[in-house]
């Protein structure tokens, strides 16, 4: 998609929407680059992570699609190295690091941005300084070092995160990698979209997860470049709608409250690098219920084999919810991103739940 | 492998181990074939079920790799139709029945083989009345109704089972399909062997779960007579190793108690159809305990994100077992049998176990 087109789709949306954040649409207005990512980006990303990363298998379930009533095509991130989709955008984002940046990387995700970024760093021989709260489960920490990574303690706050994060970066002159408004991060994610494309060429819609955004808005630049009739449909948790409220308002507007939701992966708001990615580009967003989210996860268990992580299973949730299954009947092959699958086996107590 | 070279493989092992039950040995002792399945009923059994079953894939773990310091290749056979490789024994015995005895089909497992033998018989358009103990878990027997197949109740001992199953042949006219007995049923899962040659020729050793022995003896028929070199291991649990001590006695050995252990798959004990082939052509038995079996069953879905049931961990826990590892030094390409996906989700407790 070149600027202008991107452009001129952002003031038809604009104009729908009716007015949002102006803060947002500095760049729309202006007529520069609408977004920080462009096709380019992600082709060029792909060629960057190539051989690095898991090109991941897509797989299938007559069973699901007879619940579905659709063709559904499973793109398996959680078969991906480190178990998660992360692995592409913190590859691409470490690798493009001009050379005298390329010195040490730090983060504060303790989940699976974490362990991507570890591993990312360990494969381009550099340290990575992951801040972890003192409260994270010790798998989670586990994972971290496995990775070779040096885990720095702060407090359970956001705050002590953020702070700790900031002395970590000016004490090691590493550069901070945001896990889901970095560009280079969303270009990385975007290749999700290249891929499936050319493994099923017959595709006439994605269902992607949410979180802060950067594998949706990376998927749908990509896809909406090359195929723009293909419907990006946005999955979240009802108890972390803020992408939701944001697409029916026009307003970046970030959940206030920290969410409770089993789909730990998508807790983040959307952020200002994503939102006029997914504002302009992403046809709808769906929300699901958390008995929604258990039930499809426990059915891509029990139906594929699969041990996805419950955020993996809003994709399916979605499909299965009566909502999307009234507003796309004429829809047939839609493709699902099974995001990841680091489930942490010591607190699965919800699979029992009846 | 042609009937002679079996019958002299055979009389080796006769001279070898020193004497076996007669019952067993007929077949080899006049010099007929010596085996019920060659490595042709095996490629004829390939052609029968072509189209109608899954070649699954073969996928790789680099972390599981490291723990085992070898290179291992997973044979995804939880990801076959039915959730485990039993639909390709049979398919293929039912295709293979005369046409006027294709009418109907009994069997009176409750497990992996009546859920296929279900879904066999719905495939060819014929009634499959499985026997099923009043006490079996309610998704067992969902799976088997979800499959097309007709229950028949019986009470929860052996006698019950067998007794009604020989009634229903009786009333119905059915041909009963023996679980891991029946040739066509074992020249089936032979398939395995001839898909994963194809799919790793590098390959040196197969570790093969062993129950009532269906598998494993379709494989080793088909592998041996092929490739000669490659080791056929199999894989039991310590609580059920009627197998190993078969090999170490040299005579047929069934377990005299119903055996407890969580790889539920491989209760049952080889029989006089499996046990000569078991014999000559599987190069050794390694034995685990439950904590091993759970140990490598957790490994699987966490390093995988596979969700294989606890008898398809008993490769795995093989070939991390001190045993294996001290024994098989020389070998680094093994093929491991993930060989069903069917976990009773409601009674994960094990899995909490340190």
């Amino acid at each position: 998609m070149t600027c202008a087109v991107a452009a001129a789709r952002c003031t038809a949306a604009r104009a729908l929407l009716g007015g949002y954040k102006a803060g947002t649409t500095l760049r729309c207005v202006t007529m520069a680059p609408s977004y920080c990512v462009t096709l380019r980006d992600v082709q060029e990303a792909q060629r960057r992570i190539q051989g690095l990363v898991h090109t991941t298998p897509v797989m299938t379930s007559s069973s699901l699609d007879a619940l579905a009533a659709r063709n559904l095509f499973f793109k398996c991130e959680l078969l991906q190295k480190t178990g998660s989709f992360k692995i592409r955008g913190a590859v691409n984002a470490v690798k493009s690091l001009p050379a005298d940046k390329c010195t040490a990387v730090v983060t504060h995700s303790s989940g699976n941005h974490g362990q991507a970024l570890a591993l990312a760093a360990q494969m381009m021989g550099i340290p990575a300084h992951v801040v972890v709260p003192t409260t994270a489960a010790t798998c989670k920490k586990s994972a971290i070092l496995g990775y070779g990574a040096l885990i720095v303690d702060c407090e359970p706050t956001d705050k002590s995160r953020a702070e700790v994060a900031a002395q970590t970066v000016q004490k090691t002159g590493g550069v901070l990698i945001h896990p889901n408004q970095d560009p280079a991060v969303i270009a990385g994610q975007g290749t999700i979209g290249l891929e499936v494309l050319q493994q099923v060429p017959c595709l006439e819609a994605l269902v992607i997860p949410v979180g802060g955004g950067g594998m949706l808005a990376g998927i749908a630049i990509a896809v909406k470049a090359i195929k723009p009739d293909i419907k990006i449909y946005a999955a979240e948790p009802l108890n972390a709608d803020d992408c939701y409220r944001a697409k029916m308002s026009g307003v970046l507007t970030p959940n206030l409250q920290p969410p409770v939701t089993v789909a730990d992966g998508v807790k983040t708001s959307i952020g200002p690098n994503t939102w006029p990615i997914i504002r302009d580009e992403v046809d709808e967003v769906f929300v699901v219920t958390e008995d929604e989210i258990k039930n499809a996860t426990r059915l891509v268990w029990e139906r594929m084999k699969l041990l996805i992580e419950p955020t993996a299973g809003l994709g399916l949730a979605t499909i299965l919810s009566r909502q999307f299954q009234e507003k796309t009947r004429d829809i047939q092959n839609i493709g699902v991103v099974l995001c990841g699958g680091n489930v942490d086996l010591g607190s699965i107590d919800w699979l029992k739940q009846p």
